[in-house]
């Protein structure tokens, strides 16, 4: 008898694991995978909680693993919702609720097939699961805790799939080998205040602003790498809040946000975003502040025996060779990443955070094909 | 008997005339001013009330006129006066109250000298005293309604003297010959909103917004002129209110600020901003929209016989000989300057619009005595 991964999606969802909640859905994966033959370890940190779970013994076997969460985005606007959120309501052929789409169905694919997979044919090596219950909120408890568990515990994965929505259209699409580093800085540009009749007793911070962001926004970062898109900045507000057009103001503020490939790291760009800063401070006299939150550096698994198993697999079971990208946002490959090589694929993501969030109930049942069949490929 | 301009500029403080308020204060000048046989009009227009008087015949000898107001600004934070803000309490030589600077002192410095004079020694011609109670508003139904009803009636001044604080440190230090003209232009450039991993499915309005804002700013107006300082453009205020990281906003919008002096109009200055706005659209694809208000031209009255009479007067009176200024924000004179001549002089202008606004007794009186010898010497 198979795990159906639809009824297992419409139990997760069934859960109200909105971050940090844990709401059942740890619970109720430990009780099926337990049923299966894991051994389940809960990894709490915090006020988060994490699942870690393996079938197989620990030691020098092969170790294949997945990566995912069960924690959700807020519901919204509720009365937005045709449906119950936490319902997990079936209507022609779609499955409805938060998280139904990222990722619970992706969580119960990839548990469905390593149940079913360590059942029907045991493999000789190890199957590790790591799920986490905080990979929406800040994200400091969560995959980091379990790899850094992991770590502790002598366990280890060989290679990792993370099961995010990765497919921008139809299933098989694509599937992500990297993703750009990410961060935000923060400008705060200060002159002093006064009457715009008597310049000479104000200095307004609005030029040097002006010429800081034109400077930033126009800068080619680079054009692209073998992997990667170009690196983009984005000034993505400058808010000033004077109401007076007779005033000059003494304070205004951006903040700009830099989507980066493998030419670039944090750090390097810290240093140019505060030059930049410091060459219109000495050429109006204004004071920039300047804070600056590194959200991640760019990664890369580069094509090759786990980017082709996986690519294998999907084409096998779509038709459709999944393109290998490193757009998006980021995720908990991020992290997965410093441990072993990873890629992400999973079901198509345009659903993600929104009313009504719903998934194909066709689709959960061809992603756990997949995940299947990259299993016994991988063990083969 | 003289009149008191203190015990005038204390009856006239007593008068809650906050603007589009009366409150008594024509009431009281218009009894005072037929006392002396001054013949007078109230010309009401909208919700505000105006006030004309003249002393002698009209027609075609010579008129000499004085303008001024009397509505203030609100109280503000009544509980930061430490003095009744109506109440007009002396205190160690200083009156205190709302308007005891700008300008019921003024007013009443004009009034009193005027009645003196007509009383004393009867000009062969005419005194007009052309009195408004909306210049701290928006001014459209003020001292504009009174020069349109003046050119109805056949009424004229030969040249005019408003009584505005002009000084900025002591009495007799600065006379204004002109103004710069004023003016705001408010920018929404808008763009596409979308997500900043994917800025190929946004139009981000910020880039054309910082570019836009550095081109007008760093603009050389002009290096001024022979009675006008250099004309400036001041960015007052840039907001745009996004506060995702990860969201390209869809407009953002700022707010300048032009003084300009007798080398440009508000029309050319409206066509220029209107051209570098097209000049970013063009550059990045953006939609700016463009909102103008012009306050006021600039205008002058060249330093002549107006000027000359004024500042003799001044410099017998304090021992100062008053500097000729366009400096400063825009005021009635602008209206004024369409009709005839015209300078401002009067008390120092540092404690308009505050808290515990006063004035100091004694310059009440030497501001009168001022006003006073400007009349004899006119008609002499």
């Amino acid at each position: 008898m198979t795990t159906d991964p639809v009824d297992l999606t419409a139990r997760l969802v069934r859960c109200p694991s909105v971050t940090p909640e844990e709401g059942g859905a740890l619970v109720l994966l430990q009780e099926v995978l337990e049923g299966a033959g894991f051994a389940c370890t809960r990894v709490d940190r915090g006020e988060v909680s994490n699942l870690f779970a393996r079938w197989g013994a620990r030691g020098n076997q092969r170790a294949f693993g997945f990566n995912g969460h069960t924690d959700v985005v807020p519901v919204g606007d509720r009365d937005a919702w045709s449906v119950d959120p936490f319902g997990a309501e079936i209507k022609e052929g779609f499955l409805y609720g938060r998280g139904a789409t990222d990722m619970k169905s992706g969580v119960a694919a990839f548990v469905a097939a390593a149940v079913d997979f360590v059942t029907e044919t045991p493999p000789d090596g190890a199957v590790i699961l790591a799920i986490t219950g905080d990979e929406e909120g800040d994200a400091v408890d969560g995959t980091t805790a379990l790899l850094d568990w992991m770590a502790e515990q002598g366990e280890r994965m060989d290679v990792c799939i993370v099961g995010e929505p990765t497919c921008p259209e139809t299933l098989g699409d694509m599937m992500k080998i990297g993703r750009r580093g990410s961060m935000n800085a923060w400008f705060t540009v200060t002159g002093k205040q006064g009457h715009s009749a008597y310049l000479d007793r104000a200095l307004n911070p609005m030029p040097a602003m002006a010429r800081l962001m034109d400077r930033l926004s126009s800068h080619v970062l680079d054009e692209g790498t073998d992997h990667f898109d170009p690196s983009t900045l984005s000034v993505v507000t400058i808010d000033t809040g004077n109401k007076a057009t007779n005033v000059i103001p003494a304070q205004t503020r951006a903040t700009v946000n830099i989507r980066f490939n493998d030419l670039h790291s944090g750090a390097a760009l810290s240093d140019w975003l505060r030059q930049e800063a410091a060459r219109v401070d000495a050429e109006f006299g204004t004071k920039t502040d300047l804070r600056i939150s590194i959200s991640g550096e760019s990664f890369i698994t580069p094509p090759g025996a786990l980017s082709d198993l996986v690519s294998k697999a999907v084409e096998a079971e779509t038709g459709r060779k999944p393109e290998l990208s490193t757009t998006g946002g980021t995720s908990d490959a991020r992290f997965v990443k410093a441990h072993c090589p990873v890629v992400e694929f999973g079901l198509v993501g345009r659903r993600m955070h929104g009313v009504d969030e719903h998934v194909a109930v066709d689709e959960i049942h061809r992603l756990k094909a997949i995940y299947g069949r990259i299993l016994r490929d991988y063990f083969a």
